[in-house]
């Protein structure tokens, strides 16, 4: 299958210039100037005028099961917000595969052709939910990394003084969770078909060492992404201290947790120290602005950790602290938002920069840096072909600054991943959309209200991170 | 003509009730609780179900002409981007006319039934501008309040130590665009048919104590809106001081110009005194997140104003800072932006909060607060119903919350403003939209690249006002 679309404007080292794109089977096999290849009779032929080419973003870091939360839990500070969270998490497979399903569409259709899904599992009913899972990616078609949230300390143990909560039930050790990871893995991981397992201890904050260096190892002897929380908030800031002396990167890092295989999802309150260690060793950082607005967690180093060299990508979070999954929206805020904290606008991301982040950074955030991310010939034909004409894309500017600081809507015309193609004309060409809509309608969603009031933690949070958090700032 | 919409949610009091609304001529005639209220034959009836119905929101600050300017200027500064701006600005009546439209559209398609447009108009066709922007919102049939942007002072002054600048010539003395704003107001202002004209001093940094005082004159006299901006940026504040020696507000309150006709754009670096002296004289603060963010303006002090009882309205700002005319986005924006600036999140701003600010705080802001922005018999019914069935405000569990955290997108399925119907199943029904699109998309728009290396304002910028700022970091 060889498929040629011509004429479209392309991004070919940060500028915009009008190109020929041949793709043939997965791959990207041409790049050249624009009306330069010759058509063949067994092509499919795609204008390309008025449309705008570039490798698709990644969603650097989510939580599909939390589609059936949008729009249920208050803004709340992380802590409480999660007490809130784990009491209204869905239970039933059925969930976890429409959950897959539309966290895969708005991610498409919003630019993106690959996720990592930073995925709850039903407890004891793990295999059946990374299969629901599994069976959502690929009835969508999208390229997904699948990293089950795993931990062996309870949800107190997450909190500075947390020994002054009540203390739930231990969850499973370390070396039970390993074994069923690597379960998980010879059952569902499978490059080939686009489905990656990734390791995904929630963070060091609900993780023993025996866990976070057990993922290391199984990361490095399988070859799997490394993905984890990180330093969301001040508070972990602060059990960091309290539990290790040492800052959590510090940590990890002698663990041997950080390889160019590892992101960290948030990084809110690193320190140029940890950067510096990040940009060594090669690992990345998950920005997610949205999720850190809504939840108040602060302003992430974006600006020093680019300057760094540090890799920075961008996830939408899951849905119950975004509560969207669009991959524009991620990146315009990921632009703009961090003007305020460089009063030297030449330090500013720029729209080019900004889409470099999405596409090679999200990459190389996913281990794949060296097949997606890119539009080059020998790379695989992850593309999206964005149609210029739309009203939200008008007038014709820069196309590129008004994708990234505009309010695009509908916009995405076509997609590929692995050369197939799974959007035409704005329509999913692999799922029934009116079916995924009918479930989110119909099926019954937590309604409870907020019991941030009445919960042991809204205490805690009150005496001991509160002041702990405002003697700082 | 009478409007029956049934068993529709509304906000009554902060929480979503079912209720029936009856509109009669240009009024809310009543509101009463679902299906109670008897339907007649000449009636109109729209089934509420699976619909939310809310006051339109008020786009607090925009200027319409930029729509032209979208995605064109690269981000900058405040006072680099003007220059590139002005070099760019649109000078055909034809782009003012269907700036209006395009702006109108996109912020009645964001749930907006009324905007204030702080006009750009063409230097000696001033009469003729204002003709093209009141012919393009009645097209439309939005409720529009513009206001001139006037100044009598040179550009170079709008920076500190701006005698350094090189000297452009004077604009027209404070006299001269007085009369010229009487004549504005006898030929246009026309409360019945809702355009309202507004007096615009740009700003304290463009314009002499005279132009400042007249103009709350004769808002006094003609009982107009008084739109200014006000201490968007660091540097404006040390202008303030150099200048006055005191703070611009209170420079602003003994000229006699801050009273509950008056809205000031931005107010990013106003102090808790300034917040308390804007809230005790009834005054109004527009927030502008999206520019405040792209231009790297800073975190305007929301939540303290909030608290303070300063009446607060929300705005899109020019699509060229912007870039896009949502309403939507600019309250999600202002909802969880502040977040990062208070701990406490008992202070932050809920999604009920944010609808009030983008009503009645908006309805207060153009002098109206007796008229619209509120769901009461008596108001005009100047409202907007929502198709909760939508994708992306699925699935339903707080419909309100997702409306104002999610990332909603053609949700806005009729519209109403002073009781006519300006929108029904997401259609436009006064303009046709198709034609808008085909002159965005045809009509030349300017190409230049940013001149900001090149313009005396950026030495400037790096000279004096980058250390001044940097210097109280």
């Amino acid at each position: 299958m060889e498929t040629l679309i011509r004429s479209v404007l392309t991004l070919q080292n940060g500028t915009l210039e009008a190109g020929d794109v041949l793709l043939m089977g997965d791959r990207i096999h041409t790049v050249a100037p624009a009306n330069t290849i010759p058509t063949a009779p067994h092509q499919r032929i795609i204008d390309g005028t008025d449309r705008l080419l570039l490798p698709g973003f990644v969603n650097g870091h989510t939580h599909s099961s939390q589609v059936w939360q949008r729009g249920l839990i208050p803004q709340l500070p992380l802590e409480l917000w999660l007490a809130n969270v784990f009491d209204s998490t869905p239970q039933q497979l059925d969930q976890f595969y429409w959950g897959a399903v539309s966290t895969a569409v708005d991610t498409l259709l919003s630019g993106g052709t690959c996720l990592i899904d930073h995925a709850y599992v039903i407890p004891g009913q793990e295999m059946e939910t990374v299969d629901a899972l599994v069976r959502g990616y690929k009835a969508v078609g999208i390229r997904a990394v699948i990293a089950p949230l795993i931990q062996d300390l309870p949800f107190a143990s997450g909190f500075p003084k947390g020994c002054l909560l009540p203390q739930s039930a231990s969850p499973r050790s370390a070396a039970e969770l390993l074994a069923m990871m690597e379960a998980i893995i010879s059952e569902f991981h499978d490059p080939d078909n686009g489905i990656y397992i990734g390791v995904g201890p929630t963070g060091f904050h609900r993780c023993s060492d025996d866990l976070l260096a057990g993922c290391g190892e199984l990361s490095d002897r399988r070859d799997l992404c490394y993905h984890t929380h990180l330093l969301e908030t001040r508070a972990q800031q602060h059990l960091a201290q309290e539990r290790y002396g040492i800052s959590a990167v510090q940590h990890l890092h002698n663990l041997g947790c950080l390889t160019p295989r590892t992101s960290l999802a948030h990084g809110v309150w690193i320190s140029e120290d940890d950067i510096a260690l990040l940009a060594s060793v090669g690992s990345t950082l998950v920005h997610n602005p949205v999720s850190n607005l809504r939840l108040g967690s602060g302003l992430a180093p974006i600006l020093k950790a680019v300057r760094a060299g540090l890799n920075v990508a961008i996830g939408c979070d899951g849905a119950a602290s975004n509560d969207a999954q669009n991959m524009l929206e991620a990146i315009k805020l990921s632009t703009i938002l961090h003007n305020v904290t460089d009063s030297d606008y030449e330090h500013w991301l720029t729209p080019e920069q900004a889409v470099q982040i999405a596409t090679i950074g999200g990459a190389r955030a996913v281990n794949l840096g060296d097949r997606t991310g890119t539009l080059a010939p020998g790379m695989d034909a992850d593309l999206v072909l964005y149609n210029l004409d739309h009203p939200s894309l008008l007038p014709r500017t820069n196309p590129l600054q008004l994708l990234v600081l505009g309010r695009p809507t509908d916009v995405v015309d076509a997609a590929w991943v692995q050369g197939r193609q799974l959007v035409d004309q704005g329509q999913l060409l692999t799922v029934d959309t009116a079916t995924l809509h009918h479930n989110l309608r119909h099926q019954p969603v937590s309604r409870q209200e907020s019991q941030a009031q009445h919960h042991p933690v809204e205490a805690h949070y009150r005496a001991v991170m509160l002041p702990s958090v405002s003697s700082l700032q």
